[in-house]
């Protein structure tokens, strides 16, 4: 039967089954992108998608600040910043890499979300309770939405961006099963 | 003493530090990119890096592909394609999207990784057992490298290039405290 699943190897050239002994500590732990202004972001993925500051990194004679950002209860952080950000470094955080002055710099011309020539990264995306009652909150809150839940084909699952552009995908987990049947 | 941590409201404006009652069951769950050629870039992340084909999506009205992947026991995954759909929505996963033809197409450029202009995304992370073992492993297999572990100042901290030239970094949870300490 498993020979007969999508997944299976013989319907994808080069996957490999049986994942080296030596990859099995591994974890997928971030994604970074680079962001213009930290107080936007902050508040954004803070107010708006609840998410913590677990850890904060500024390196001065390279001029930029990283903000490791995340669901986790920051109230159980160890208080020592270097095992702070071991703490961090097991959740699954995004990164957010702020060169310092383009916020205010006239100059800028901001990021790129890699949705636009030249392509290359999409989004990242976030798992809610259900995506209509989030997206009437992102509404209410001014979020701009690249998909509302009922645009398109795709019925019950948004894109919304954030403060430089990228992309979020929204969706819940009562209806994305249903959402990809066709492609299933 | 909360308020003297990097991470404090008062050294970090924009922050909310009481997220909204509304977005306590979110959490981060996906990062896509697009994929030149899914023979490449799976037998990358499953062979090299360990992950595995959690679920796969074919959309041929659109033709394009996703190839959702992970470090989950897939041998736990649902038989039924839209419930294993839902089960790999509760995981943290990459999402690698192919339009279908890029891998044969002579015309096509490939994609853009984030880290020259227009800049924008930047990496993933992996975090690994031994950052040093793991690399050892990496150069065996012709992994191509944007730093090595000790290259340049942040000694034991790496980032190697995907088969369509994204960056990953690659680090360990012995080390990472030790490394950072100077901007923690």
């Amino acid at each position: 039967m498993a020979s007969e699943l999508k997944e299976s190897p013989s319907n994808n050239p080069g996957l490999c089954v049986e994942p080296d002994e030596a990859t099995k500590e591994y974890y997928m732990q971030q994604t970074m992108f680079r962001i213009k202004d930290p107080k936007l972001s902050l508040d954004f993925y803070s107010r708006v998608l609840g998410m913590k500051l677990l850890k904060r990194l500024d390196v001065p004679e390279m001029k930029f600040s990283l903000y490791l950002m995340g669901y986790e209860n920051t109230a159980t952080a160890p208080a020592i910043p270097s095992d702070r950000t071991v703490w961090t470094c097991q959740k699954v955080i995004i990164e957010l890499t702020h060169s310092w002055g383009t916020e205010s710099d006239p100059q800028f011309k901001g990021y790129h979300n890699g949705n636009s020539d030249p392509h290359g990264f999409g989004h990242i995306g976030i798992t809610v309770d259900d995506v209509y009652k989030a997206c009437q909150r992102f509404e209410q809150l001014g979020v701009e939405f690249v998909k509302k839940p009922d645009d398109g084909k795709m019925k019950g699952l948004a894109f919304i961006k954030d403060p430089d552009g990228y992309w979020i995908e929204i969706f819940d987990l009562h209806r994305i099963g249903h959402i990809t049947t066709y492609a299933s």
